[in-house]
């Protein structure tokens, strides 16, 4: 019984929810500006793809940044109406945590708690940019974790009847 | 033993963390703004108080709107410069969704995922603010239970042998 609950238990979602199944749903893409880029015309970009961050990239394939919606509500804090004419580079996130697709659901939920940020650029074994996630689909995720479990387990009691 | 492993799946953490647990740790403190207020010293409470979102209040108690940085975000792609000078009342979100101290984590998880968004007011039986749960904290929240649920699981699992 030990045994079959541990297989019933290595089956359930949670074990193997990782940054590869949340790219497989949301996809690949990546919006991102260049450093030169004005704070007013990446806030337009946020806004016009409804989105909560952009990776600053030169060649959309290296990292130079990330610009986040609290990096622009702390630049508008800082500089006031003069903040739209400015850089992206300016207001961005230079140190950015990046995770890999074989990263575990669970990694990222502790890297994100612990830095305090909502956004993780995904890149390859060459260290190039090939998705990113959001808390929300994190949270997404975990959700639709719960609910596998759920029926794994409900299935494995009612079998033991 | 099925009766034995429901026993340990309801002492589980997952099954009874909620809304207060989560207030117990982080304290009931809103931070209000009236929706007077300009953005300007909205923002600039955002940075101080380094947190992501604002209950729009008359009085304290009673919720007239919630105002994110994503909201800020927006109403600088709308109005440019003048976004400071604008009253936080042009930027809120008016309908905002709330939860109570008994609300299930999963519940807001859900909540959240649906609306997208990232904040929600938490209400007592008089319909009056006492409290604000972000998504970092239901993230923070589920991490915890996910350890403590792992280590239920693994005595269960050495008991039994």
């Amino acid at each position: 019984m030990v045994k079959a609950f541990e297989g019933v238990a290595r089956q359930g979602k949670q074990d193997h929810m990782n940054v590869r199944s949340i790219l497989s749903t949301k996809g690949a893409a990546v919006e991102t500006v260049t450093a030169e880029t004005s704070l007013g015309d990446a806030v337009a970009t946020l806004r016009d793809r409804k989105i909560g961050a952009l990776v600053v990239s030169r060649d959309g394939r290296h990292i130079d940044g990330i610009l986040s919606e609290r990096d622009v509500v702390m630049a508008l804090a800082a500089h006031g109406a003069s903040v739209l004419g400015r850089s992206v580079e300016s207001a961005m996130s230079r140190s950015v945590v990046t995770c890999s697709a074989d990263d575990s659901v669970e990694s990222l939920m502790e890297s994100m708690t612990v830095g305090r940020f909502r956004h993780m650029p995904v890149i390859d074994a060459d260290g190039e940019l090939c998705g990113i996630v959001s808390i929300g689909d994190v949270v997404k995720s975990r959700l639709n974790a719960l609910q596998a479990d759920n029926d794994a387990l409900m299935d494995y009691l009612h079998q033991g009847r």
